[in-house]
């Protein structure tokens, strides 16, 4: 392609609305302009990125034995009614479009298409012959975001490749998952990013083991807690850990104490003079569920311990039939808000007990009808510890379990692993973190929405039984950003080879000058017909001009035709060294290929 | 592909819903899936033809110097008002889905994308030294149809391409409307398909002249009106021809006659024994403008001619401004409700003359404030002619233009041609009928929506000119359907070998037989070696079974290792000709090498 020809705009300064380095070289170098809050276009040099990028995972999903379809866009509501998903992708956080169409139907806008794929299974699936089966699509999907930004990161379209496994068995499920691992892996790897797969939480998907690509970059929305030994590695969502051991509580006797103003931990402990770890602390929430029930949550935890609010709704979802609810919708930390709605039920906010008293939740009925306590297990191993007696101002210390304080059969893990804690499988191994771009998520689901759907098929032995599946997603636009996000300098994008749009740009220094247009129109045609995708700036532009846009969209190879004519030559640069040499024209083409070969091996 | 390991189900019957047998045989052979209303998943098989028709329309594209990209789906209002087209996309009969976002932002999914490009264009294009540029996607659009029916050919979800050119003058958008006419004859000729380039009305998408190509079907929801000398073709709506001379008029004295019963035409010219060509019809109508005016329509056009309805809406649309509108929202045509509600107002339908007195449009003024006539043209030339007298059960005859009935200076072709009319261009030749799929639809869009939207450019002269657009569009999956209704027989579809969804499929008469299996392996390996996309049916089925299923999914070409397996030979069947012929294994990859060749020329 001729730059000439090209609808081909640069911008000097970073725009007002990118955050990250990525979002603003994207813009900057005209690879995407933006339409609406969230809505970009993707320009000609972008679309070439992501059908690399498209052309590389469906290469590896097809050596699986995966089989590329299409499924709609728009979703007819009745199939998230039938798999219980539509009330929590629509309402409260629900991060799905939804419309009316003209005949008064619900449509939705598919974020994911568990329950059209099994819709689909449903129909065609009867047989234990005929699995395993592996559909996946390459598609645009869309999230309501409630705030969407750094540029294709977080969209509220973005392009993906989703795939959907369906099973007579979890054995075959698991082959698959390992499978998909390795594809992924595979991924990853060709288009030249540097990843670490990690344990995850399933979120609103479901299932039981999840595993997520994080791409490594500073910019990451995601937080990674690894060991050096590369034996572990989990989202923070999911993370588990040992934390560090307790101190020896200072307080032997049970009392009640006055601790006026102490309403923090760290206020408290001061005060005390004792350790955060000699403390029971205790953390109001508030659950809202599918079918409107409120519930008031109260957990107890080591003082010196966050709640991990992802497994706390985990463990709210799990205990959604007790309230009669399939779902939870919303989970209200205490924010000033809510803390001001309790304080007025005359809960003693920064001194509350472990338990409620019946009178306080009774008081505190109309803001949530249901109370539930959950013990972490931090705060289960604490002796004589101090903890809020229920009364503003006042703590109690030394107290213990099953004497002053009831502690229920139950115990659960809600907190935050962190950085510095020691490892679960080698407790001689800390714990470390790092930042990450989620791009790839693959899930063993299981029968969550073939039971719900009622997906079934006949086995060998003639049973009826629930289609066991599986779902494997990689984000093609977010991993195209994400190869910006991890490689970039003070002069602009450098594109891995395996994705980059071109793999070579030819500049013209003066395009006056017959011998310089001459050679790179030759060099432009040689280069194209040995496969080598290549750029001709032929705009009647200053050499400069050129160098500065050839750095900033990232191409990987850069040829000159300048000076170095006189002696038969061309000058090549390579965009991530900026190393530069001069090279007889004639040995361009085998040169390229070589390093086009070693890049993308 | 190995059937065994493929997602793959034929239905013996005919589904229920599906009217036309492209659509039936799609369902049947699990090319597609209903999912919902004018909603269906693309099996692979099918979703192989879709990319084999995008490779093809991609490479004719690329091959003019258009160059791809893919804008977003979700569309901000705000962009639809900037053009004016908001309201009839989305109001009264707007097909545009539209939805509230979380931010209560309204965002429209995209049927087309005129405004988005434009928005890009004026963003991004400053001078004339940057033109001309043409940018195209391959993109799922959507249509909230009042009936989706026929499969993918009026779903409410399809595939397209769509195009977009921007010109310093006429003559540059002329260069391209050509190369994209030969551009799109290329593309279905490629495809296999028997089509037809014919002039089309521009309807909502505006602009001067425009072309459509019309896969030639006896289910084609188009009319194609065309002569015998192939120098004239066009969609009804838009054609233009002479009718038949009008017969000597009976009557040689003006007279109102009693004339009870004969609100039809057809009763009125046996009562008073005279043909239809010597009586001018009134027709009435309600025009909708997207300010909420209405207003009542009167055509006077003669006897045994019909109204043109889309050519009478361009006629409204012209004069939207007189009524301080800038659309046609809509065209009531006279039903039963609208004419219950004129007889109200003692409109005295049946017997209404060629305009009407101020007592009915005053007494009309609640239906309709506004009131205006059109005369169609071939009314304008008729002498001595009948008409209604304005009064139930009485007609006039022998009346003259400005002698009883005034005639309007301006006179109008809203007349809608037909078959047996004699052609404008050589009156010897007669005009045919056909039916057609309207597959491509090119147009001239000149500046209507650069001016409405401000997108300019800076011409040689330094002045500031609104870009002049051409716009470009090709259904993708309704090309794949209209392929199937132009070649299927009895037995299922015979798909054109260039969008197949494979060339070859190996039947194993009798999967028990190793030989049989052996030399199928074997064959598989080399035909897909080849390059020669082979299917292997290895399913433990009986051999009729596969040979069915072999010709309803329309493959091609068959190979069977059977019995001629014992003089080292199989038989290969050509689908469409059902010849079948035993050749020498050896022999099978060169001939299906050379058949394909030929056949994709």
């Amino acid at each position: 392609m001729r730059l000439s020809q090209m609808l081909f705009v640069t911008l000097r300064d970073d725009p007002a609305d990118a955050e990250i380095p990525s979002h603003k070289l994207l813009l900057r170098a005209g690879y995407i302009r933006r339409i609406g809050a969230g809505l970009y276009a993707y320009m000609p040099l972008m679309w070439r990125v992501l059908q690399k990028v498209s052309q590389i995972v469906r290469e590896e999903m097809n050596a699986t034995g995966a089989q590329e379809c299409l499924l709609p866009q728009l979703q007819p509501a009745e199939l998230w009614k039938e798999s219980g998903r539509w009330d929590t992708y629509t309402k409260a956080e629900g991060i799905m479009f939804a419309l009316t169409d003209r005949r008064d139907s619900q449509v939705a806008l598919g974020p994911t298409h568990e329950e059209v794929i099994t819709y689909v299974a449903r129909d065609m699936i009867r047989s234990y012959r005929q699995l395993p089966q592996h559909l996946y699509q390459i598609q645009t999907k869309f999230r309501d975001e409630i705030r969407p930004r750094f540029g294709l990161m977080r969209g509220r379209e973005f392009i993906m490749k989703d795939g959907y496994s369906f099973h007579a068995d979890e054995e075959s499920l698991k082959k698959t998952y390992q499978d998909m691992y390795q594809a992924y892996s595979n991924m990853l790897r060709r288009s030249g990013l540097a990843f670490r797969p990690v344990e995850a939480d399933s979120g609103a998907i479901g299932g039981s083991g999840s595993t997520e690509f994080m791409v490594l970059a500073e910019a990451g929305e995601d937080e990674v807690l690894y060991t050096e030994d590369g034996q572990y590695a989990a989202n923070v969502e999911k993370a588990v850990s040992l934390p560090a051991d307790a101190e020896p509580s200072p307080f032997t006797n049970y009392e009640k104490v006055e601790t006026p103003g102490t309403e923090t931990i760290e206020k408290m402990c001061t005060f005390l003079k004792c350790s955060p770890t000699n403390v029971v602390k205790n953390v109001l929430y508030q659950a809202s569920y599918d079918n409107g029930m409120t519930v008031l949550v109260l957990v107890n935890i080591r003082g010196d311990q966050e709640v991990n609010e992802v497994k706390l709704q985990n463990e709210l979802t799990k205990v959604a039939s007790q309230y009669g609810a399939s779902a939870l919708l919303k989970l209200v930390v205490p924010d000033a808000d809510a803390q001001s709605k309790w304080a007025a039920k005359a809960l003693p906010l920064g001194y509350i007990a472990p338990d409620l008293t019946d009178d306080h939740i009774k008081s505190a009925k109309d803001i949530a009808p249901k109370f539930l306590r959950l013990v972490d297990k931090t705060a289960v191993d604490l002796k004589n510890f101090a903890t809020g007696a229920d009364t503003a101002g006042y703590h109690v210390v030394g107290a213990n379990w099953n004497e002053q304080i009831k502690l229920p059969d139950i115990t659960v893990d809600v907190r935050k692993a962190r950085p510095g804690d020691r490892a679960v499988h080698n407790p001689q191994q800390t714990i470390q973190s790092a930042r990450g771009i989620e791009v790839g998520h693959i899930f063993q689901l299981g029968t969550k929405y073939s039971q719900a759907m009622g997906a079934t098929f006949t086995n060998e032995q003639g049973e009826e039984k629930p289609l066991v599946m599986g779902c494997y997603g990689v984000g093609v636009s977010r991993l195209a950003q994400s190869a910006v996000e991890q490689s970039y300098d003070k002069d602009g994008i450098i594109f891995p080879v395996a994705i980059a749009p071109y793999h070579a740009i030819i500049c013209i220094p003066n395009i006056s000058d017959a011998k310089q247009v001459e050679a790179a129109e030759q060099l432009y045609t040689e280069l194209n017909k040995a496969g080598i995708e290549t750029l001709l700036d032929d705009r009647n532009e200053r050499a400069g001009v050129k160098f500065k846009d050839a750095d900033l969209i990232g191409i990987p190879f850069r040829i000159v035709t300048g000076k170095a004519l006189a002696n038969g030559k061309v000058e090549l640069v390579q965009r991530k060294t900026k190393e530069t040499q001069e090279i007889a024209i004639e040995d361009v083409v085998p040169t390229l290929k070589q390093w086009i070969q070693e890049a993308i091996k």
